[in-house]
């Protein structure tokens, strides 16, 4: 951990994405998605489930209004995960604990569009929510609609389960996001105020707890970052440091007497910077992890930054699909063990996949890393978008690598597994998670400090470094072809990526290769062209990994390809691939030379040579699986 | 359909088993388990779950006692499936609903164990708990503790879920075995009271309901064939000609106003004629197909047996580990959709394959059919065997085909999948299952109709049939050879099944070979010398089954092998065979020559040739696995 490498990464206001591939996906986002969830957050969508959000938010308005006022407010039970219509005051709070972070999801989103893309009728609409989230803050700055309208008494009382401190992440993760696009103070300020209170509320000498689900750790940060408050980072690391300690804290609050050894789900098992395995909820553990790394940076804490390099390696070592996606077991949607990764079980979590970007890139922070950076590109282009159907109008939440739609429909363990996109859910964590991270996918592109820029995303861009402007123009996804185009105010180096699935690359002007960083000195105003071969691969997965013994997977500079019954036909265990064959590319398909095994339903028999028929296989993208209807599909191919 | 086939087994008393493998099986029930449950029923094993079982037949007696004296008594709740000890009322029912039916369980085992071994002491511990089972009947016959205990008034009212009818079933099965064994009537006695007032209750113009969990079918026709009483045939058709008729009676008896279409767990989403996939709960399910078969034959109703006929053709086609086991999912311990055999998540329930043996049984008695002769061979011999360790002191509920410690441990889906067996169960139903059909397995060598004698198991004994004594001299499971002795009393046929596992064999008489059986005139006094070859074999599963894609079997006469960790370390996925490989056997083991995989760590890398190490592969009887500590194991292998 060398403090003379800590860099930050590009703000959006100084990124403008002008790229083939990501442009249109910002688009869909900004013309479907946060419109299409805006709605969806006022319960307008026909035949998706309710969300309540605004509702709540409009609910809790009222609550304290009346408080204000001195009227008497009615006390509810909070004490549910989701609260259904059975409690029939018009103020009664409804849906998931955790809803008011959709609201906050959207506007973060909302944000970031906003930054590239003025839009005066969605500022309106964002103001509009701000205002109902603003009504809905207590006079002590406490936030949370599920406890302002159930009950005030019991604020703080059950942080395992009931995610006050998640939604506080949220909020002010979108009031930061919401501010550097407007320069509006509103929700900002009451993000600050929020934090004020949990500074207030938590520590040494306060309660000594922390949130069951974390994102608390690193939205301080961004709090901090944004103003400089020294209580937000020491709460932060607090929340980090307090975790795990014995005796738990979730065992003393509900006075528990013997000790509950079982707070793997909530990484609280032990002391996080005694943590070196990902375990529990995936989405929970990458957020963690996210925070440790922000507060590891800005404390330089060696200690902490190693438990997080061991975290961030056991993923992507380990415990990480060929997608990126994490999370092998629907069942807690966790991590299991070691080189456990079923492919038609795969939880895989769009979120999870969205989480790891976030963890990675403040690795990356601290310390550049190619590995680190393939990994935020493998998650990106493959687990992140297949999340989001093609139309923007229907969302993956787990993202499998086998489905056989008989298995989702039939076999219980597998209801997870959808074998075509879904509409809004009412508990929404993945669609506007994915509209904030493809709308602020710029801030995943570089990291820099004063005397190194790197690149770490091949994305088209124009953007203002410290000590350059910038323009990448890139068909990288296309053919791997990245024009760098070079406007420095000041000498400084600049360090290009070179992804790891790419054997043979060209750079049109000299450079040291370090670590799979190219490094230029660059001195004047210049351009660099990058060539990245590629090559059709077919990849092999460690013989740990049960699921895949005698099989491969194909594919193309950053994607991940498969095999779709659409394509292929039924049965695509019947399909085979030699180990060198020959490929053939048409645009983005690929097709393969290989063979169709004879189907025998003769349940057992005595052991014959195969039949096979000589077949081309036809691969397409994994992220753009699941557009034509229900249908098979794998990413893994038998071997012949 | 032609009951010019009809056939019965040869009853157990006419059987004495005489034989090197099974005899051993026998004494391990007779000497061990047989002791062990008794213990285990009075709640008096260290460590074991308590099974409240005879508890719960003296409650119920003081119960009934009081009743007869006209003194008060409580009324607790009957509406949970397992109670515990919270009711610290002295005469609370404890334990699942189901629990009596391990004391009948035992019973029957007790019962078929009395007629070859008498054994003063077993038979006096069995008139006891007779006398207590006797004590708790009311005075109409009805005999369950679960509600004799809490609430005489609610005697069947919920016939989904609580076990009434699943409970007669087991006392009337114990009742016949202790009545063939003892002569004694006071236990059959009881049946046949509870079995009237079952058939006063149920039927056209009475109660239209039917079991949640079937065997009273199957159970009414034991008493049937026993007594002669039609009553008992006609309710026994009338539980199978209700179940499924809609409206549902689980619907109207609760007083529903949709129609709930998700019987499948119970196999009562259609009437069971117009069943010809087998679904749901596996044990309920094989437990409805043998009172289907019972009631087909009967009554020679060939719209059920075409039923029964296309279900197990279903099972051993299509839902059917090639261990005999079935029931894929642990979710509803019940069978999915075809093909879907998963070794790791395999449930294949020990108790199923028990219920399939009974079905396969009753189908042979209508018609014999060589490849179901080869299943119950094939269930015997790996799953139900499997299921005991070989001191007769631990059981496997579960019989998965591939198991990983870690796995176990760590990922909630495996759970069940346990690497050692385990000690007596609250809820046991396995083990006191296993002791009455290992009791009872010469009941599954032979069946006979007034013309020809089928062999279909080749098991030592001697055997008093309808038209000659024969003595059976068996070295089958060691190397396939079988000497038959018979001394007719008539001219008459034998017909010898030809195992499907044998390529070549060799009678010493000549024979007429038709479907698989081979037939001898047999006139006067002779012996027949079978020869079946035991070549060790490598076995393909249908390549729908997405499991086994790349991999094989290898069996040997009846019996499956596996490999274990033990033998051949860790990582069993490593291990890879040759197509035709050398076999070598020793005992019951057999070496195979193969190599094993270099184990490559690295998760995701570019595909190269792997690297082999030639090894022996040793590979055991799968009925023996898990007999020597936690360890992997596995019963298919990748094909080189």
């Amino acid at each position: 951990m060398d403090n003379k490498l800590y860099s930050e990464h590009i703000k959006l206001k100084n990124i403008t994405i002008n790229d083939p591939f990501w442009t249109n996906e910002q688009e869909l986002v900004r013309n479907e998605v946060i419109p299409y969830q805006y709605e969806a957050l006022h319960d307008r969508i026909d035949g998706a489930e309710k969300s309540y959000s605004v509702e709540n938010f409009i609910k809790a308005g009222r609550v304290v209004e009346k408080l204000k006022n001195g009227e008497d407010v009615p006390v509810f039970p909070a004490d549910k995960w989701c609260y259904d219509d059975k409690n029939t005051h018009p103020d009664a709070f409804r849906g998931w604990v955790f809803q008011d972070s959709d609201v906050y999801k959207w506007l973060e989103a909302v944000g970031y569009s906003l930054i590239n893309h003025p839009d005066e009728a969605l500022e309106e609409k964002a103001d509009k929510i701000i205002d109902l989230i603003c009504a809905a803050q207590l006079e002590n700055g406490y936030l949370d609609t599920l406890y302002v309208i159930n009950n005030r008494d019991e604020i703080f009382s059950n942080l395992k389960d009931f995610h006050e401190l998640y939604c506080f992440g949220h909020l002010a993760e979108a009031a930061v996001s919401h501010y550097n696009a407007t320069g509006k103070r509103k929700i900002l300020d009451a993000a600050c105020r929020f934090a004020d209170l949990i500074c207030k509320t938590f520590g040494e000498d306060k309660i000594r707890g922390y949130g069951g689900h974390e994102i608390a750790e690193m939205a301080l940060i961004k709090l901090y970052d944004m103003t400089g408050k020294k209580e937000y980072l020491e709460t932060a690391k607090f929340f980090i440091d307090e975790r795990g300690k014995k005796p738990y804290y979730y065992d003393t609050v509900l006075g528990r007497t013997t000790v509950n050894d079982n707070y793997h789900y909530n990484q609280a098992h032990c002391e996080p910077r005694k943590q070196f395995e990902a375990v529990g909820h995936a989405v929970r553990g990458v957020y963690l992890y996210s925070g440790m790394a922000d507060v590891a940076k800005r404390c330089n804490d060696e200690e902490l930054f190693n438990a997080c390099k061991k975290l961030i390696e056991n993923i992507m070592h380990q415990k990480m699909y060929i997608t990126g996606g994490i999370g092998s077991t629907v069942d807690g949607e966790a991590f299991t063990f070691n080189y456990d990764l079923p492919n038609d079980l795969a939880y895989s979590e769009t979120c999870a996949s969205i989480g790891l970007v976030f963890f990675a890139r403040r690795m990356l922070e601290i310390s550049p890393d190619a590995e680190i950076a393939d990994t935020v590109e493998r998650t990106l282009y493959n687990t992140v978008l297949s999340g989001m159907a093609r139309d923007g109008k229907s969302f993956f939440y787990a993202n499998p690598l086998e489905v056989l739609p008989e298995a989702s429909h039939r076999d219980s363990r597998k209801h997870h597994v959808k074998p075509v996109r879904q509409k809004w859910f009412g508990c929404a964590c993945c669609p506007p998670n994915l509209a904030r991270m493809i709308s602020s996918i710029g801030e995943y592109c570089f990291t820099e400090n004063n005397d190194i820029l790197y690149i770490h995303q091949f994305i088209g861009c124009e953007a203002k470094a410290k000590n350059a402007d910038i323009e990448i123009i890139s068909t990288y996804t296309e053919n791997g072809r990245v024009h760098i185009k070079i406007n420095p105010q000041k000498e400084f180096t600049l360090a290009v990526r070179i992804p790891k699935w790419c054997n043979n690359y060209k750079f049109s002007k000299p450079c040291e290769i370090k670590n799979s960083y190219a490094y230029f000195d660059i001195k004047s105003e210049t351009e660099i062209y990058a060539d990245f071969d590629m090559q059709v691969k077919m990849i092999k997965c460690s013989n740990r990994v049960r699921a895949n013994i005698g099989k491969i997977a194909v594919t193309r500079g950053p994607f991940v390809y498969c095999i779709e019954e659409a394509d292929n036909g039924k049965s695509l265990q019947m399909i085979k691939i030699k180990h060198r064959p020959e490929f053939r590319t048409d645009g983005d398909i690929i097709y393969a030379k290989g063979c169709r095994e004879k189907e025998c339903d003769i349940l057992y028999s005595e052991w014959t040579n195969p039949e096979y028929t000589e077949t081309e296989i036809k691969l397409i993208p994994y992220y753009k699986w699941g557009n034509r209807g229900e249908n098979e599909m794998s990413v893994y191919i038998s071997t012949l």
